[in-house]
């Protein structure tokens, strides 16, 4: 099964992502057959484990949508489960300078492009197994850059070989910022910080993502030139909808 | 703590009830927190079991929501473990007669009521434990009515002391009668059907409950009459929240 | 996705069935890769429950593989969940009376033909959602012919509508025949007692399955006549397979 | 692995049961250590399921101790399983007729004795797999007396082949009584009904059992003639524990 | 929610802390009402990781207890996970070093205090979700006092900002020193090591736990000027009381 | 439970080794049957984590197999926890330098040896509790060296005290010698690298172990000097055996 997401892009589509943070392989399937690109499992904000992370992969496996995960950390052994585990993207948060960046590509590449040790579990049966030039084309590598140390070694950071994408998250830019943690902002500074750091990394030939609230923000988004947008995750669709129907009920 | 959907009823109020198929704690306790009045675990058709029934439940006890059940049959292991586990009401599919609607009862109660069985490892916790009496008038005991032999059995059933409502599937009620399984039907003959039983139950004293699958309809039902209405389940109002938001991203 | 097995059977082909015991999505997805045209998640003598059964679903679900279940005894509730949660076959143990054949056709299938209640929370994604016509029809009933009772009511067990095929288990049978409880017998009177159960089942139009221990005696099944042959089950392969070469690195 | 209650009885001694309400291999396997005769695994009130046994069987099972489970009801599917998870006693509640204590003996034996079926998963790797004689001589069969019907079908009960021991259930039977559901009780009335159950079955050749609080009621159980008794439970246990510890530490 | 265990401490009452070492939200749940003002998940040592602490935490939730967490290192990873999850107070194994003490508060405050990453999936239910200020006030960052480096480091660990309390661990202390390691231990020279630690932080400021075996070591601490002192485990609770019942049944 | 690797190894046996990637204590427990000396949790490659590590162990611990695990990463947090959970032999993947052996024999060991911390929450069940220099003479700590760096350092790594044995991956290092990433590989220049490995290990009294995927490979491996080998995982022996018994049945 190639990389959908890397298809979208070579094909010059924007990607909507969704995102999983509940630990059911069900609402997995159910997630699968909403239209999204990718669904990325949420390992480290959400209520995720690498177990978890093997049932959402399962009930998504059949509809065609690209497994991608947010690792808790920038950490080898997490990192080489996940990708066993058939993960297509590896979201990494707080990649801060060019030496994490290095490591997280050295983590996620097969020799002797990276460290990665061979064992693909379950990558092995929905991908290429014994070709590691193929498996290591196979997986996105996406640090999020959402400290202030991070923007400042942006440029370094993107011009790494082998970084594919990077994914901005927009609460802890803010407060890296000094602002509140919130999400979907539209103040001109705001924005203007996240054209710099798109800006940046597309001159370098590397994809930029973001984290949204709302359809209406990642369609905005994408205008505005960015790659792949993620809208909300499961359980916060589910709130949303729940208080809105039970409102109407309630009249 | 009190039954919520007793004291509601008590005071007049028509209750919101959400459904939960998600078998997950953390559905259950995001669920908790939209403003439903009582959330009933269905271990019939949901992916739900009495272990992920028991998760549900300590998901959602801290919210004040009341904790309600949909067992898979009228069958004396299961309803006994439900009410252990910490059900205040018990919803059960297909019970078509006089004598079924005594079983269901039975099950429900302690004697001299009942036969239910001694044991209320997690309702002792929540509720009476010792006081067998209290723990009696604790639990809502409400048949479903789905089928024509339920019909045509109808005012037998809503006469059976102890039982507290029912509960109408309109999928399986349309089936029943030679339609297709549709739900939030507004045909005059279905709805003439739906009045014909809420107007015997509730001339026995017997409240009614109904599944819907939006807030409007739930409303109407309410204004109609009705009791109680539950609108959609949990995977369900996901997967319409995360389908809407794509299609606004992808403009 | 149509029924694997009815296709197979409709193009004149037997069908080779593997059999679950070990409780993971894990493992059915690595079982679903071994050429099998259709997996029985065994629920009644395996280390599986409902919940696992739906773990292993997923695990096989991308794989074309025909998900089946062996339900623990012939009772609504388990067999209606295990519809639901997508079973397209449901063998069920112990059908001794034409009666108890009718209830389990009964079970199986939705008004007029049956009584089962509509909510296929996951066979609707993968199969006929609100076409009840098209599920019943996606549906095989298997009821399993294994006592001296089940041979006396043979003739009229498979003449009730709505049996799909029989499954023969060797081991109970044998028990019931006074033998010890063994598997790939081939004691001529044995054979006999198999013969008069398939042809009996196939002039009525019905298929016929066996459980067997090795795809040795399958492939003799198969030559004699038989439609379905199981071969052992996933931790009775992996422990002989480990035995043999345990011994062979021990010399 | 011989059945060590049978042996304790066989040697005269009488039986220190331990009860299982949490589902956890790991407190059964700390449970192990604390020098019971048998552990049961309580299926019925306990938060436990079939799965859940298994795990608690697999972290006994080094430590000699009997496993043994109470079921939920005297229903063939669960029975069957339980028997085939590993077994060696089954109380089953409720059994209040010579018929129903005829159909559990049946559901607990291997042909000709019985009506169970062959499949010992996990009871054929500790105790004989193809002798199904000797299968059927490793398992207690011991109904629970526990309501006014058991009592006044006493006699039949205990003389029904196959019945092995009964269990008392104070509480249900206080219940059923007209009395609260205490346990422990002294009142020489409810110890008069204990020794008429327990000369009764013991006339017939049956052990007796029955659930207390206390190591010191249990002696004195002993003392009167019992052959088993159970104390308490694990969170029971745990709870009173730590009770008594937290008032220590507050002074 | 208020964290319980400075309110504690803020009215000058020491806090009686139980733990939880069976991976189960039922035995937490049943723990919380014994009367402990905090319930430790330890992730170390307990047979726990972060899923069974988010089913402990919704177990103990409704009672009133504050959850708290050992993590099972110094990483960033599980600690962002434990917080998100709902911890309110971190108990940090060996940390030896200011940096690591340093690295820890790091790791448990959002900025401008630490690096914290913003996700907070149940801790914004029961807390302050989006008030980062607040938040960071509302958890108890506790590193474990338990090796010679620690002691010989102690003073400056003490005073890195945002260190609340110290936490000792008699065994590993011991080991440390050179004796074996046991617990509730009375040598007047390790109570002066005691004593010199608890009165080293609360020089600074910083509270003083410590793990004991006994309600009675336990106030003796209290007596001593502790401010927490834990009473063994779950597990080793019940297994001490399952023993002592047993041996009085047993005579 | 005496370490039965080590005690094979003191009588000059070789240890046949097998490999756990599936998550599931049944299938540990049947694997426990096949022959095998020990069994390794495979939490680095394996669909499993250091919850089904425990369920593993307590399913193969009636058995007298002897328990292992390889560890995702040379991480003192998980290497805790499976030291308390039960395992008596720790292989650690990517071992590349000296000092990274040193830290790996440090986590391993109780002071004074080591660093790890004392809470033998499983362990202490099934061995030596307090006696810590005992508990350190029963852990085999065992690198991995599968790169070019480790080949380098290979003098210096076997030579750090506390190194029992090394564990040699042939996929890693064949990638890391720029071959693909294939197993039981007979090129001379490979198994040249092979016994320059195992002489320089064996020299300083380390054993070797290598992982294979025949008996028959092991077998030669054994016949060369190795002193451990491990004959693929349980899914691959499943797989395999599915797939030949399916092609027989296929004819």
């Amino acid at each position: 099964m190639a990389n959908g997401v890397k298809a979208a892009w070579a094909a010059g589509k924007p990607v909507v992502n969704g995102w999983l943070a509940i630990p059911s392989g069900f609402t997995a399937e159910v997630m699968a057959q909403a239209g999204w690109d990718s669904l990325t499992v949420d390992i480290q904000h959400g209520v995720q484990d690498y177990m978890s992370m093997v049932a959402c992969f399962q009930g998504m496996q059949p509809h065609g949508v690209t497994p991608m995960v947010r690792v808790p950390w920038n950490e080898p052994g997490i990192i080489g489960k996940v990708l066993d585990g058939g993960a297509k993207g590896v979201i990494c948060p707080m990649v801060n300078t060019e030496k994490e960046a290095r490591d997280l590509v050295s983590f996620c590449r097969y020799p002797p492009k990276g460290t990665r040790s061979f064992g693909p579990i379950r990558s092995g049966i929905y991908g290429a197994a014994a070709d590691t030039d193929a498996a290591n084309d196979d997986v996105l590598v996406i640090p999020m850059i959402e400290t202030k140390t991070a923007l400042d070694n942006l440029e370094a950071i993107v011009r790494v070989p082998g970084v594919d994408a990077i994914y901005i998250g927009p609460s802890d830019l803010s407060l890296s910022l000094g602002m509140a943690p919130l999400q979907d902002r539209r103040e001109p500074e705001f924005l203007a910080v996240l054209d710099r750091i798109r800006t940046t990394a597309q001159a370098a030939g590397v994809k930029v993502g973001i984290h949204t609230m709302t359809g209406q923000y990642s369609k905005e988004m994408f205008e505005r030139g960015f790659n792949l947008a993620t809208i909300m995750n499961d359980s916060g669709l589910m709130l949303t909808a729940a208080k809105a129907q039970v409102a109407v009920a309630k009249g």
